[in-house]
This record gives structure tokens, sequence and C-alpha cells, in this order.
């Protein structure tokens, strides 16, 4: 089975490692000639919106799917009509507006942080009445890692976030200060079944995720497991789906969700039986979906802008190292790494060795209360 | 970094998997355009002795490495002016050579099978007033997988085994009615440091690799580590190494080495820290290898001829599938599966299952005493 991959990014990639032992081929569409699943495979060097291109992807594939969520509508519209295409496009529509997104989660009975669509100024004012300050603005769509958003501390700085996002399409959200950010990424394959993986526990520095852990037995695993499960089955769903949550007083709220293997889910690789990207695939080509089960605890780490020396990071034999072949560039995710364990202890013991090393992050931020919720996808 | 491989079979193909998270990219040089590891990287299709394809796989490539025994010496020899080979060239040429290899074995004080060097066919009445009958007369060089090798069980059997193997240049090996086969698979780094899986035990049917399993703490791991240590050294060697052993009356006895990742450690892909393919590469490629330590018990099953049903493979939750992308013909390994588990009895359970869904095995040879050493390498 032949599988197209629009975007050819690192998921992409990690997606073809996890395919071509299940005896899948792999093309990508991406504008990049050196898109860094381009070695691994077969690549179509277009934009995403290029109707040759997508022509030619519906012609080699049997089976689309995508690793980011900007995908235009009209391209995956296109695609739909000639071959498969998962996860569907309703999914990929909704996780685009933030403001959609949320009110499912409301109709599905998942709490939310408290949010209301806006068209700048005066309802924000009538916002920061209800949800008091700050106040989270963010346009409904086109956001990733922390862009299109922007934390609005006091009354005076209503106009001038108004002008930089646009006065029209915007949510306002309250400011969520929150225990800690989690996330749970389940799989549903063709025939229905769903799967869940442990929780991931997310650390996010500028917006963009830093590092994650899982360890078995989360407390909020069977809570979180019932938000997702609700969205999956309202949205049909067909593979990967990640939903992000807060913790806030023991409670869970909803975030947002994203239609595609998530970063953190990297874990799975090494940490669980069988990979998000396997799983992924498997349920994306119609087969039967593999054990999520976690493997003890683990850890990864991301890193952000440049790789550290690969010789330092290997001279600790447990070490899972993954290099994205991208040249470095501030705030670009080029890496990451993994690391297991069989407790707690343990595994913050790797995590700090392993954020000494990738020099991005501060190990102390471990003891570190984090709060604040102005950041998008990861 | 960028790996030349001689070869473009199912081992390059698992190499290139574990290659590419560590930054590496890689060409494989093999005279068939549908090789299976072509789709993953580039390919250079020519034959193993065409100079301007040595030239060109010399001139993309910062290191090389090899997936098979045959190798031509000329090619490697001539790659090895131009740059860095390994495992190194004399290590290559010494497996090349039954007679050879034995007779490292008994120099390094390693037991091994009764063994002469003959020309037919006197010598061969000889050896058999000496080991007994049957025989299993061999050719020194171009064996695999059972060819080049004939169990002689009669004195009047010799004189068409004479004709059939060619009359010169043959070794003579008692046989050797063992309890069970095993292999110890070794890394070494090129900065000299030794690293051991545990040991596969290995179940053979017409001379290929059928299953082998992996168990903690087998009684043999210490003495089989001093055994290829004594080899790793005397070779100066450098990536994996898979010794092949017979147990016989509680007695290990080699039979030949593998210098390359090998069929038996293709569980350590789901069942070691590091798998073989990753610590060949690192090793080959000048980084400090990874852990060998094993995740509990695993086993893996050879696909033989043609794949089973994909389906029903994947229906079974916690099966790790590899397809090879290879087209089915009798005999072929086509692809493996590896099961994990907490206990012998556990894992002895999945072997059956993964033996029925493979349908080229019966179950029951679990049970089966087996015996006989008329094979070569796998």
């Amino acid at each position: 089975m032949n599988i197209g991959i629009i975007g050819g990014g690192q998921l992409a990639r990690m997606m073809m490692l996890a395919g071509y032992p299940l005896g899948f081929r792999f093309v990508a569409l991406d504008p990049a000639a050196n898109a860094c699943a381009a070695p691994l495979g077969k690549l179509i060097q277009a934009d995403y919106d290029d109707e040759r291109a997508l022509r030619e992807l519906a012609a080699w594939a049997d089976v689309v799917t995508f690793e980011f969520e900007n995908v235009p509508d009209k391209s995956l519209r296109f695609l739909s009509e000639h071959l498969p295409v998962f996860p569907p496009a309703h999914a990929l529509s909704l996780s685009q507006d933030r403001l959609k997104e949320k009110e499912l989660f409301r109709e599905l009975g998942i709490p939310t942080p408290k949010f209301k669509a806006v068209d700048c100024l005066s309802d924000l004012t009538t916002a920061s009445d209800e949800f008091g300050l700050p106040l989270i603005l963010k346009t409904r769509k086109l956001g990733y890692d922390g862009k299109g958003q922007i934390r609005i501390h006091s009354r005076d700085a209503m106009a001038s976030a108004c002008e930089i996002l646009g006065k029209t399409g915007l949510i306002v959200e309250e400011f969520v200060r929150f225990e800690r950010e989690v996330s749970i990424i389940a799989v549903r394959s063709r025939a229905g079944h769903p799967g869940y993986y442990p929780l991931s526990e997310n650390t996010h520095g500028d917006g963009i995720l830093r590092w994650a852990l899982s360890r078995p037995e989360d407390p909020k695993q069977s809570i979180a497991e019932q938000y997702i499960d609700r969205i999956l089955a309202r949205l049909d769903y067909v593979g990967i789906l990640a939903l992000e949550l807060f913790e806030r007083n023991g409670e869970l709220l909803a975030n947002e969700i994203a239609p595609r293997v998530h970063n953190s889910g990297h874990w799975t690789i090494e940490g669980a039986e069988i990979s998000q990207f396997e799983n992924h695939l498997r349920a994306v080509a119609g087969l039967p979906t593999g054990s999520t089960a976690a493997k003890g605890y683990s850890a990864m780490v991301n890193f952000i802008g440049a790789l550290p020396a690969k010789s330092a990071v290997l001279a600790h034999p447990e070490i899972h190292f993954h290099a994205y072949g991208k040249d470095p560039r501030p705030g670009r995710k080029v890496g990451h790494a993994t690391v297991n364990a069989s407790s707690l202890a343990q595994l913050h013991n790797q995590i700090k060795g392993l954020l000494e090393i990738s020099g991005a992050s501060n190990p102390n931020e471990l003891e570190t209360p984090r709060c604040g919720s102005d950041r998008s996808s990861s």
C-alpha cells in the first residue's frame, strides 16, 4: 500500500520510519526540496494547493493523511474526491477553528476554560467583566506554537491587541492558572475501535513543548479517556487524535485537539508497545491497531534550535536520540531524545540529565510551578 | 554523516530504519533495481565489483559497511583505500573461509566441532575413521543458508559428495548431535568498547533460521561472552559480530561467525534497549555504542517464502510485524515478527501463535528434539 502524506516534516519522517516495517511505501507533498522526510521516500515538491501536485499525489497513493493542521481545506476536499483521506476532513476543519473546537467540547460535556467569540473592542470589555483579567485573545484560525494569540493584562492593552490580531473572527478565553498541562493521545481504527495511550504531562516554554513525561496509572487517565472518546465517536474519527488539557484544582479543562500524531506522544516510539506513528498508519490503512500499553515511565525532551553534540548524548547508553535532519534555526524543533525508567524518581533524574545535555532549558524547571495558558498547539 | 552499505537487502533496510534517527543518510550498492532497501535511501544499481559504482559509493559516503559476507575481496580493498570500511576487511575474509574461521577458534581456545581440511577422497576416509559418521562435508568458501554442504552418512556416499562439491578446498566436520543452537551478538565501538546482547536460541529448518528466542540470564551467557570477546579483540573488530554455537552435553562449540547484523538478533529491535542495527551503525560511525540490555523475554519468527495476511498478524495487538518489501519466492526470507513477554511460558505461547500464523512451521517443533549441524549462515 502506498501512503501519501501532506507535509514532509519530522512527523512525516517518523511515520515513514514506523511504516516501512508494515510494508508501506510513502510519498510526501512538501514545498521544500530539503523537507526532512524527503530522503526516506518519494517527494512531490510543490505548494499544498498545487492542483497538478495533488493529482500526482492522488495517482500515486492509495490513501492520504497529513502531518499538520493548516492543510488548505480545498486541497483536502480535492483529494477526498479521488481517494480515502484520514483523519476525516471535518476533523481537520474543526481543529482549524478554535471557536468551533471549544463549542464542540461544550456540546459534548467536556469542561473547557471560559471562552466567547468576540469582535473587538466592546466584546472584550464584556469578557473582562465576566472572566476577569488576564485574558487570552486568539485568532480563531491559523495559530500554532503560541502564535496568533496575545495575553491581555489590562483594559488599556485591549485596543492594541485588537490592532495586532484583527478586529473580527477572534476568540477570548479566561487565563487558566493550571497545576499542569496534560495530553491524551488516542487512536481509532476504521472499524471504530479506540485505543488510548497513557497521559503525557507536558511542559512548555515560549509556547513550544519542551518536554513531556508519561507515568503509568495517572489519576486523570480515566476521565481523559472518557472525554477523548466522546470526540472520537462524534467525529467518526480514524487515526491518531491528541487532546490537550489543563488540570486546575483537580479538574481537567480541554484546551484543543490535534488531528494528527503529536509531539507529546513521541515517547511512544520506545515507551509504548506500538508507537503513535505505527498506530496512526495502521488506522489510516484500514488495519487493526496495536497495543497502546506503556513500558514503564517515559520522557521526551525536545531539542529546540540546534542539536546537542551527538556523541555527548549517545555517551549515555540508554538515551534514544532522534535527529530530524533539519538545519538549525532559533525556535525550530530539530530533534528529540527519549528515556525510559522503572520509577518516577529515576525518570526525573534522567530528564534532568537530558535537559542539561540539550542546553535549552533549566533543569530546575522540574520543581517550578507553572501557570498560564497563552500558547497553542504543539 | 553519509553511510554506504554494500547490499540492499532487508539487513540494509533495517539499518536505514535504525539510522535515520541518528541523523545519518544512506546509499546502498545493489545489482537489483527493486532492492528492498531502495525506497528508503539512495541506490547505486550495479554489480558489487563494478569499479565505476564503487567510485560513486566512495565519493558519496563517509564510511562503508556491508550486509552480507560474500562481498568481493577486491571491492572491499578498493573501498578501503578511499574511506573507512567497517567491520574490517580481514574479518570479512576470515568469515568467507570456513577453515580459517575454525582454525582461529582453535587458536583462541574456543571449542569447535572436530574438523579438518580435506582433499577428496582419501582424506575423507581418514576423517570418518577419526570422527565417525555421519560427516559434514563443506566448501571452504561461498556457503550460506545450508548451501555448499553435504551430510555424508556412509562411505559409499563419499565419492558423489566429492563430485558435487569439488575435489579440493573442502573442510569436513564431525556431525554434532547438539541440544540446542545459540548465537551471541556483540558490538565493539571504534574505541574498542565491547557490548553483548543476551544469547539467542535458534531453530533452523532446511538450513534456514525459522525462529529465535532470547531469555534473560541464559546459563551459557558468560562463557559465550568470553569466546566472542577473544574474537573481537583479535580482529580489532568494529561493528556487530555474531557467533553461532552448538550446545552439546552442556558445552558450547563454535560453528561460525558473521561479521554483520544477524537474523538471530532481529528481536533486539523491540526487545533490547538499543537494537543491533543502531549499535552497528553507531560503531561504524565512530559514535559511542548504546545499551544492549534486554527488555524481558523476546522471540522472532521468520516469514519464509511469503508473508502471512497482514491483518491476521496485526489482529494480535502486541505482535511487531516486519515486512521487507520483497516479492514472495520459496525459501526466501520476506519478513519477520517479534513478540515480547515477561516469562518464558508466556513467550512460548506467543511463539506457538506466531508459528501458526506464519503457516510455515509446525508449532510442535517447540517440543521436538533437534539435532544436526548441516547448515551454514543465517
